[in-house]
């Protein structure tokens, strides 16, 4: 059992479009909304279902684009209403972050948050609700901005790292030395051997008023954008006052906006099972595979003389047959087909791009 | 303009179930009745707007299952209805010509009739009609049954051959001395290299008399059975009739049941561009292509780093992407999506039964 702690908020980011799991994820209908895994709860879903565990309900907040409210409101029916905050346009996560805690310093000053993308896979729940329970103490116990930190078990060129600091052996929360955008697969590999590096989460730990006070630190412009706007939050002056605020606002994010530049930033570094399902082939990743390495989600492939395919053909009563096929993801629904072989996927927005100039933006 | 002799006739056999064609073809609507060329006509439509011309359309005949017989009148509503003749199952070409070759005699005695299958691809359709009508005017002045046999430009293992008589250079209808199955590769290379084999098309022409002898004399049980039930044709009967006939009748084609054992057997030899259509990868053959060989049917797929693939995506306003593809089959539909290897497309009977111990007979 954890506690539900009152002051205890939790903020999901879900503004993201999801072309890299195009045909599947589209502009209308992205990554976080579906049942990418085939499990029967979409990924904001699985990530609402976590949470609620250990954070109350109306506590519970979805920043999202304003265009996916009705899906957020479908999909998390215990989400109240006024806790999903619709964005007017993409601005990265920093306006995002900021937006969610005004909103909750309006209604607790006192608010410990953990902020979370929507669409990440995160298999030791007990582990991870451990770990955000005892991040959360230690943020209500300092000041500290806390980020998790994920043990790389692979020179993974799709993730952030975190350095840590030396000397912090047998801490559990580390101060941070360094953040680092995606590496190149030499760097990653350093990264792994040298042992001082974790992959960022993306999830944080704060308090409403510490992530506050680093934005007016560090992101001036962003800050005052908001203190001038916060009046009209909570009347129905909202949504127009939003709309200009992020019109302003620089597209920024807070891991170079904020947490690189604070010096009081922690990692606590865990390993509960983590990935950000960034692609077709983080899936094949993680997925179930018969003898001879295929996954077929919906079960309704014949395979010959196939061998490490990720297949995931939609539609009711669809089958396929796939014969001499090797190492390729095929992905199928009613208005699309991609079939690329599993190590080039990376090409898939080019691909995506060029389909657009040859048949229309309507393929989106 | 050719004539339009009221004495000629045409029968179109159009009985296949195309399981070669899977999953565009199934058993619920055949090959004969898809557009399978994508130029906004069936095959069987493509067939009947050929002998249009030549025939009157009165004259025109067409054998199918009696399960098809409603695609057949929607397709052809220039057709009586009366002369679709209706099988109640199947029974190969002897019953099938025999059944029409009694429908014509009782209408007219002095029918000539040329009898094809409803599938086939024919590209000059000058030659193809100066041909049968040569062909009819050849079968009017003897009792000879006619075919039409293709130079081969290939040894092609999917077709039979005709081998002609020795000396008979110069002559436009060359008695016929054997016919043979679908050889092996080595056999068909020797059937090429000699010059004297011709591919059988499996278009016939013949007096209704000729091939009503001929059936007599080499399938005396089918004409009993036949010879019994006439009384019954054009009445209320006749359904019934045609059902114990063929519940009587052996499945036997005309090629092993009569022409291979008549003497009075010519062929005319021609090369009007000829196809069985036999399969996908003989529609990659005859098929336009990209500057890198890819044939893109409904032109709704974008290739990279892909070569020779034949890509057949159905389904309104779908595209598809294809990435590092080389020699594929690619055909899919709102039911299922294949995915082979062009070279190996012989193994998809084989895998259909695969898939139908595996989904179940709903894939048909």
């Amino acid at each position: 059992m954890h506690t539900m702690d009152k002051t205890y908020y939790c903020v999901i980011m879900a503004g993201g479009i999801g072309s890299r799991f195009w045909p599947v994820s589209r502009s209308d209908m992205p990554k976080q909304f579906l049942d990418i895994l085939g499990v029967g709860r979409t990924l904001i879903q699985q990530t609402f279902d976590r949470f609620t565990k250990i954070i109350p309900d109306e506590n519970i907040y979805v920043v999202t684009n304003e265009e996916y409210s009705s899906i957020v409101h479908e999909q998390l029916p215990k989400v109240p209403v006024e806790n999903i905050l619709g964005e007017p346009m993409r601005r990265n996560t920093a306006p995002c972050i900021m937006y969610a805690n005004c909103k909750i310093g309006l209604k607790n000053p006192d608010a410990k948050i953990v902020v979370t993308p929507a669409d990440h896979l995160i298999l030791n729940e007990d582990l991870f609700l451990d770990n955000i329970t005892e991040g959360l103490e230690f943020v209500t116990e300092s000041n500290a901005l806390l980020t998790l930190g994920i043990t790389p078990n692979r020179p993974a060129t799709g993730y952030g790292y975190i350095q840590m600091s030396e000397n912090a052996e047998n801490q559990k929360f580390i101060p941070v030395k360094t953040f680092t955008e995606k590496p190149q697969l030499e760097l990653a590999k350093f990264f792994l051997e040298s042992g001082d590096f974790l992959w960022n989460s993306g999830i944080f730990l704060w308090k409403q008023t510490s992530i506050r006070d680093a934005i007016k630190n560090h992101l001036k412009e962003l800050y005052s954008l908001f203190s001038e706007g916060i009046k009209n939050f909570n009347t129905p002056r909202e949504k127009e006052t939003i709309t200009e605020i992020y019109s302003g606002a620089k597209s920024i994010s807070i891991d170079f906006g904020v947490m690189e530049k604070e010096s009081n930033v922690y990692v606590m570094q865990t390993n509960f099972g983590w990935s950000d399902l960034g692609t077709w082939n983080s899936l094949y990743t993680i997925a179930n595979r018969d003898e001879n390495g295929n996954t077929d989600l919906y079960k309704n492939t014949l395979f010959a003389n196939s061998n490490g395919n990720y297949v995931n053909i939609q539609g009711d009563n669809k089958i396929a047959i796939i014969r001499d096929l090797d190492d390729f993801i095929v992905v199928d629904t009613d208005k699309a087909l991609l079939i690329c072989k599993r190590e080039n996927e990376q090409t898939l927005t080019e691909m995506l791009n060029d389909a657009k100039v040859k048949f229309g933006e309507g393929i989106k």
